[in-house]
């Protein structure tokens, strides 16, 4: 099985980016399984139910989210709906909404899971016991799993995917915005990516606005950020190769789109 | 001219890395200069004046540092003599060492600044205004400039990247060990790339044992992180070429050296 | 010379308890200046002109500011005209409004400076160092000090307090919202108290309503934490004696209003 | 019942004033339980068993602690046989040591709960999910429980107070090593104080000589913190009346004894 995955679309012109570059990347690459993370799709921060369903209609199988899930308020009023999204398992008990969900792939299921790291982020619920946790009812359903793991620093992430090597296919970062270059395949087995990268404006700072940011910095004064919604572009992306039967993956490479890096796959 | 810039040297293992294709990289290479952040040299934290001088011993022209600048306490005794070394230009006014150093090459010269990110790290003072206040006095000297922003976060990297675009050669980030697949040119000329990336063990977490590291993710029970010594090694770097009259950037280019992708510059 | 100093006034309630008690303190104490911290007085963060008026109207000789200074907007209409009006001096060069402010009282003058910590807060300038700057500039003009020192933990306002020891007359602790047992007089001279409290309900949780607060550590949802309006209230306080030809502190003690403990000074 | 609880004992300095005023304080207030937080007795952070002994042979009958519980290795040598120690009850499973513990008190028993507040602190499990876990194993045992909250903000701090009001006797902070003001009663008959405050030198910060605190204010450069172990000391402390039927409370008191405030309850 091949899994594409695409990193945190932000804004307008990130749900652009996936319209334009899904339906030309599954013909080139023929994934049966397309992942996309949306929590900055709505302005930049959250998710709202007409945007889940554009990436839905995009040709993406799965949303998973991050930090800013439930930034926009009408999540409430969708999120136990969305059999498709998933939001970090980590969460607190309670919290509406699923960690993970089943994806049907011709005779075989793939789980995705999201979790969220807790360094320089909020304190929820330990990553590594919860991944313990949820896997343990994963595997009564199938032992194919990919993880979008959503976290700031490096040493977490693979930590968590050293963690989890050998019973998962993959664990993939997000949140950084920044596809990093060190995707290889960890000794038992699971494929590891620090973080995949963003989708979005390739002219501002993780898809938004440059000055902002740039003034908040200098004057530590309130500031707003606005995705930047027209100009040129990127994607940050991989696709991770499984084996369908032990759910080891046997592949993984990085995809980056932007004007320096023209789509060739 | 040419740079080579090779990122966070982890202990015993990550000098022989350097010792090892240094002299294989300039021969492929040819860069000018060659720059190595050295401030995880010691034992994984920190720089002895006998470790600085390996790095010199070993092709290095200057040595830069970051957070854990002043972790060995003999740096005190060596730091106010190693004149190719430099700590953040932003510690406060009166810290020992500098900041900034003067490498000549053939008729021009290059400036080496390093400079160190405020999230999530210590409050030192304002690396964007100080930047502005170091330039004004290198400017003085020459117009070429290197920059090694030592950073935890991915906004604070490219908000100075473009504060300073069209002013210095390069911003490269170091301080999170994992190399980013984002090196580009930013409009005004200067070279960016997030993370450069580590030197040192290829089997643990950014160069240190993993199982302490996921033991205090467990338990959050002290740990100590001791560097691995031995085994599969990766490097970490990148080149820069820059116009010796303007100081504006043509070209940048990660270099990543592992099992998984053995040296072929 | 007798200053009141009265901890930061949340919401209309907290303007109130200021228009209710003020007038009662001054009869009780004849303090010659009065001072009061309004960073919460619109809608729980930053202030507005009406409410600065509204502060001095009340009785108020200077209002001191903190983190929340600037999150109304229209602070940046009115904070370069407010006379009276003082916030942190170590948010960076070229933000609007001023440090300190002079008042004067009889034959004599007080100046009045606001500084803020960085553990856990933003990272401003310096503080140690500004306060270094600015006393340079002050003591051109007279002897007599009183410091707002906003902070949240209690290592970085004592160790200020220490190091201005002698040099000031005062240095009162806000931010935290609750008043502190520790008021002293250090060996050379200076006032400290770690917190001197708030002023707004004394049934929430730092004068907002508790139950967002309680859902928020439950869930980590996103939650709006808006002030109590009505019910009991609370206000926190002290007073200092100061000689008004050295600047050093004879006494100082704290005042906490509230259904526990009612007025009697 | 009468409960007397003395806060954070720094240093040898700390014991000192144990084995001076205990005695002292049982004579005047007549406590039939006296608890103590022993986390910063070794040498400003940790604990071994010699100085459990002492502090129990000082007349303690509980000693708590908190984050930095497990600083001193020996810890993990002699915790799980220390039954009068208390360490976070919200540390993650598997972790060495008990969270609360059980005294009894002539026909009566009193539960000794220990929790640690995450702002600011390390991410362990949730103190509010924990304290309801463990109260519902306390209570069948006894509805007397005392609870001491190791934590940085004040905000946290009454959060749990409030979430626990009516189902524990007192919650009771220690961390800041700052006494608050704030003693109350909370509307269901918990008594409540933000800090009790430390036990130690009166001289320094937080009990630790206050030079480097100040040159690492100044300088960033690493710091060793030791605790003055001569000079005048001071001790944090309250006591609680609580019902033997209900576990309500229905008095606390603080008490603050050093130079400025010798001891007379
Ligand atoms: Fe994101
Ligand atoms: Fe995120
Ligand atoms: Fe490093
Ligand atoms: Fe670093
Ligand atoms: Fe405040
Ligand atoms: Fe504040
Ligand atoms: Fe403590
Ligand atoms: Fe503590």
């Amino acid at each position: 099985m091949r899994i594409l995955f695409i990193g945190d679309v932000v804004g307008q012109l990130g749900l652009s980016l996936i319209q334009h570059y899904v339906p030309e990347l599954k013909r080139q690459l023929k994934p049966q399984v397309t992942i996309v993370n949306g929590e900055n799709i709505a302005d930049g921060k959250g998710i709202t139910e007409k945007l889940y369903k554009a990436l839905l209609q995009a040709g993406t199988d799965v949303v998973t989210l991050g930090n800013h899930a439930f930034r926009k308020r009408d999540i409430m009023d969708f999120i136990d709906g969305a059999k498709k999204m998933v939001r970090p398992a980590n969460f607190p008990a309670g919290v509406p909404g699923q960690g993970y969900t089943i994806v049907n792939v011709n005779q075989t299921k793939l789980a995705v899971l999201n979790l969220q790291g807790r360094v320089f982020l909020d304190a929820i619920d330990d990553p590594f016991t919860k991944a313990d946790e949820v896997l343990a009812e994963i595997k009564q359903i199938t032992p194919l799993v990919f993880v979008d793991f959503h976290g700031e620093v490096t040493s977490e992430k693979l930590a968590l995917a050293y963690y989890l090597d050998g019973q998962v296919a993959a664990v993939i970062g997000t949140h950084t915005h920044v596809q990093t270059n060190d995707a290889r395949i960890l000794p038992k087995g699971t494929a590891f990516l620090t973080d995949v990268g963003m989708t979005g404006s390739y002219e501002g700072i993780l898809g938004v606005k440059k000055e902002p940011v740039i003034h908040n910095f200098l004057t530590k004064l309130p500031a707003r950020f606005e995705p930047i919604e027209t100009g040129a572009g990127q994607l940050g992306a991989c696709y991770i190769d499984i084996k369908d039967d032990t759910g080891v993956a046997t592949k993984i490479k990085t995809i980056r789109i932007d004007k320096d890096f023209p789509l060739e796959v």
